[in-house]
C-alpha cells in the first residue's frame, strides 16, 4: 500500500450508481438507485424519476421540507434502514455559508449524498527537534469507524455554531483540552472528499486546524467517544497509514495533508506531486455537487 | 476584487482553443490553433491534423525529437515568435519524475502547453507576534511579469537538478541567502495551474517552501532578477493581492496558499471554502494533461 491508496479511498465514486437529489430546483445531493426506489414509496414527499429524485416543489419552505422528510425517515428508521441514528440535524444547503433549505438527521446524510462538514485538529508536539502527533482511538461504540485511529479531536459541524466555536467545544468534550490551549489552534485549510462508504456516499469538507501542544499536556477521553490517546513520532504515524488500515479514511487524509504542510514528505520523492495534487478537491471536484 | 478573482486568474482556459500535442503516442501538451497552423509548415517534424499536433513517430528517440524540434524553433525564433528566449532547455515528459521524451527551449513551453515546474519560497519573519513576509520586486528586464511582486525566491525547475538543490541555488543567486539559512526551508506542498497568459498556456506545478527568517537577515538582490525586497505584515500583503494586480499571478496563488496554511484566513469567512478548494488542482485538474 502507498499513501496514494489512502487518498484513492477518499475518491471511490461511480457516477452511474446515483441520480441527483433536487431541492428547490437545485441539485444538492446524490441518491443511489436502491434508496431512490425506497423513496418512491413516499409520493407525497418525493418525486422519483429515472434521472432524478426531487423533494416535491409544493413543499416550499425549509420547515415544511424538514418536517415532511423527517416523517419519511422516521418510518424508514423503524424498518432498520439507518443504523447509528444520532438525533442530530444536519443542514442541506447550497453552500456551507448559505441558509439551509432543509435539515435531516445526521445518519441519513450519506443516503442523500448531501454535503457534510467537520472540524479536525492535528495536535502535535515538538520533542528532541522531531514532530510527534497525538492520535485518538475511536470508541468501539461509534457508528462510523469504530475502533479506528483518528485526530486528537474531530467532530461533525452542526447547524448554528461557528467553526471556531465548534472546535472549542469538541476540544473540551473529546480530549479535555482547556480553552486557553484550544484557542492556540490555527486554521490550516480544508480537505474534501466524495467517496462511497458502508454508510452511503460521504461528500464532506473538513476544516483542519493544527495546534502545537506543550510536552506536559495529555489529552483525556472525557465523553466516551475516544478510548485512548497515543503520542507517536510523525514518521511512525505516516508509516502506519501507509502500511495498515488502522486509521479512519478521512483521518488518514487529514494527516497526509499535515505531513505535506510540515515537510515530512520530500518533493524529490516520485509520489510527491500525485500526493499533493490528490489531497484537495480529490479527483472529482467535490466542492460542488454539480 | 477578491482573492477568488486571483485564483480565477490561475484557471483561465478554453479547451476549444487548443488541440492536443502528441509525443511518442502520449498527449503531453496543448497547442493553440494559430501555432498549430505555423507548425504545419514543418511537415518533416510535425503532423498537424484538425484534432491533434503530433511529433512524427519516426523521430523515435529523445535526442532526435529534441534536435528536430530545436531546428524548427530556431527558424521561428528568427521570425520573432518567441520573445524572452532563455537559452535554457525544459523537459517534456509524462511526469515530473519520468525521463524526458524531449527537451525544448524554456520560452517555447507555453506555446506547446507542456508542463513546467518551479520552486517558490515564502520567506517570513515573526515580529511582535505577527507574521511578516519578504516580497521581491521583479526586474523590469524579466521576460514574464516584469516589475511584478513575487516570492523572496522563485525560479524555474531545470533538468538534472533535484528540487532541493535547485531551491538552494536560487536562494543564493536571487536573494543572497546563505546555505545554512536556505537549508531551514521546509517543503509545504505544491500548487498548480492551467491558465492562458500572454506568453501562451501556462501549465505548471510549483513546489512551495516556507522558511522562517531571523529578524536580522535581509535578502540582497544579487543576480539582477530582483530590483528590491520589502518586508510587509502578512495582512498588508494579502490586502494588496486582493486590491491590486501588483503581484505576479502565480506568486499571488502561492501567498494565498501560505495565508490559508498559517491561519491568516478565517474558516467562518464565507469565501473560505471556495478559496481553499480553488488553490490546488485549480478548476481543471491540471496535474494531468489528459
Amino acid at each position: 500500500m502507498s499513501l496514494i491508496d489512502r487518498l484513492d479511498a477518499c475518491a471511490r465514486f461511480t457516477p452511474e450508481n446515483y441520480r441527483p437529489l433536487i431541492v428547490a430546483g437545485r441539485t444538492l445531493g446524490r441518491v443511489d438507485h436502491a434508496f431512490a426506489a425506497t423513496l418512491a414509496g413516499f409520493g407525497d414527499v418525493f418525486s422519483v424519476r429515472d434521472n432524478a429524485v426531487e423533494i416535491l416543489p409544493g413543499l416550499d419552505t425549509p420547515d415544511t421540507r424538514t418536517a415532511a422528510v423527517a416523517g419519511v425517515l422516521a418510518r424508514l428508521r423503524d424498518d432498520g434502514l439507518f443504523p447509528g441514528w444520532r438525533g442530530e440535524h444536519y443542514p442541506v444547503s447550497e453552500s456551507f455559508y448559505a441558509a439551509p433549505l432543509l435539515t435531516v438527521e445526521r445518519a441519513t446524510v450519506p443516503r442523500f449524498g448531501t454535503m457534510g462538514y467537520g472540524v479536525h485538529l492535528n495536535g502535535y508536539v515538538v520533542r528532541d527537534g522531531g514532530l510527534h502527533m497525538w492520535v485518538g482511538k475511536r470508541s468501539m461504540k461509534k457508528p462510523t469507524g469504530p475502533g479506528k485511529l483518528d485526530q486528537v479531536v474531530a467532530g461533525g459541524q452542526p447547524v448554528g455554531l461557528s467553526v471556531r466555536d465548534n472546535l472549542m467545544k469538541e476540544c473540551a468534550e473529546e480530549a479535555g483540552m482547556p480553552d486557553d490551549l484550544a484557542r492556540r489552534a490555527v486554521p490550516v485549510g480544508t480537505v474534501s472528499y466524495l467517496t462511497e462508504r458502508d454508510e452511503g456516499l460521504r461528500h464532506d469538507v473538513l476544516f483542519n486546524y493544527d495546534v502545537e501542544l506543550p510536552a506536559d499536556f495529555e489529552p483525556v477521553p472525557t465523553d466516551g467517544e475516544v478510548d485512548a490517546f497515543y503520542l507517536w513520532p510523525i514518521g511512525d504515524v505516516v508509516r502506519r497509514i501507509r502500511e495498515t488500515d488502522d486509521f479512519k479514511f478521512n483521518a488518514a487524509l487529514v494527516i497526509i495533508d499535515f505531513a505535506v504542510r510540515h515537510g515530512v514528505l520530500d518533493p524529490d520523492d516520485p509520489e510527491y506531486i500525485d500526493i499533493t495534487e490528490a489531497i484537495r478537491v480529490g479527483r472529482f471536484s467535490p466542492a460542488r455537487v454539480r
